[in-house]
């Protein structure tokens, strides 16, 4: 598979310039940061259904990188791949064809998250 | 309460127009609204699920119309209030203080919905 | 009908605050009004068909003002409402669902121009 | 002028709403909007400069509540109409025409606070 | 020139995942994808005003392989050089100076959809 | 550092893209670059301040080229580290989390311009 490695560099990369912005003294970046962590978490909706609502939201916003995070996460909490492409699906109708790339691309990344499970 | 009848006029308007737009003889629009029910039925996710994605979706996209729709149906599924902070706080922070606005108005619909129960 | 002033009034703001706007002495905005002027005019396209252009990108970019506006141009060139609604499925297909409401708006903001003729 | 009481209005229903918000048990969101507050508190950069950062931010968002919310702190830092239109251009050629409406309701908000001095 | 074969690796990347995502069980995306080939064809307007209206769209809202592949399409349609200028300067004026690398890179794309021909 | 040549390939590639652009025959776009020049220049704010708004506006629509090109002005114009760090937290604040991975990219691309210095 062409893509084999994209995960493991993905959250490479992500993980090296992450420790350098919170390695900086910015208290806003370094909080926002602690937030996005928290945001997550288990409450009254448990956090598999977060991370598929952060998921969407990276769909229909077109952020290629918050989408292959939320990826990740959503396999680590079992979404399974006939769920994966209903969220597709909501993701097209509500933010139109120009979701296709993104939906090629998070596909090939799912792919290769099956593949290592 | 001001907006007592804000959930009653945006119904009645937005059923209106959906009329005068299925009523002309477009079939991809038509075929389009009729995909939009679709995308929404349970599957391998159940439709609450998929109304809090699409409701989600509206908010980090800052679709006011939208956001009322889903919040509409959202209540109709049984998502609770503190389910609906978990999920403002989602679109806030995947979408920045730019949703702020929208959480307000969001949260005054979700008010006059759960006042009419 | 309801909204049978919504162009006149329109019409009549959007005026008015360009006056100010232009009556500052700052270059760039009356450069950049003078420009989006230029944009419009007949080239290797028609008028007509850039007026299309420029309303369809208003249209997925969600910004109601400017769709009004193009509405208004496309009225002026001639472009029917069978054309009209092919415009809003290129729309609505390329931008999705959260192109609908706008999709209401213009159609009713087109009934009037119609009705006007 | 006609819009002589948007200012007033605007800042009684954001500052309503947002106790609401801030009344509920929701730490991300509680947290989110300390943080907001502290973003723009002098640093590196003075309150001021931190101000126009965020006004043109919402400008080319086109985030009609934040323009004005950030036109008030402007105001209040003391920006000149001179320096407002300066960052009005950048915001009209950065994000494009679909910005002008906002520009022409951002004047017509502003005139309303400078009258208000 | 050194991207001569974009335009194949686009082609053969988005054949094959889109065949995956067709080859799922997912009916709403298959449905989508149809609608998506309904919206251009030939109808109150020709396919060819409908691409350009397609691209421009595509334009404005940034999205880089829906730009290829329109451009693709109006290379097929016989869209002129000139005129896909004007449609640039189109996109350009209504989206902003944001829409200038997407300029860069669309013209790269079309000169070799120029040369193949 | 991996990307050591960043900075030199995406200059070189800009210019000769613009070339190309000017080179055209399309006075709305060649009247654009030169606006686009102008609305930077020295006038009721200094450029550096206008730079900063330029980068900020980059940043919230998450267009990579354009933080680029404004990360390497405000490097000219003296924009110092922790003053950078104070954009992104604004940036970040305003846009979301969407915003992170163009601050990676960002402070990537920063520390290319500040080693060169």
């Amino acid at each position: 598979m062409e893509n084999q490695k994209e995960v493991a560099e993905f959250n490479a990369y992500r993980e090296k310039m992450n420790e350098k912005i919170l390695g900086s003294d910015n208290l806003v970046l370094k909080r926002l940061f602690n937030l996005d962590t928290n945001t997550y978490e288990d409450g009254a909706l448990p956090s598999i259904t977060k991370e598929m609502l952060g998921f969407v939201a990276s769909m229909v916003l077109r952020c290629g990188d918050c989408i292959k995070y939320h990826l990740g996460k959503c396999a680590d909490f079992g979404v399974t791949t006939p769920q994966m492409f209903e969220i597709f699906a909501v993701a097209n109708i509500v933010g139109g064809t120009i979701v296709i790339p993104h939906t090629r691309r998070a596909l090939g990344y799912w792919e290769e998250l099956m593949a290592a499970k």
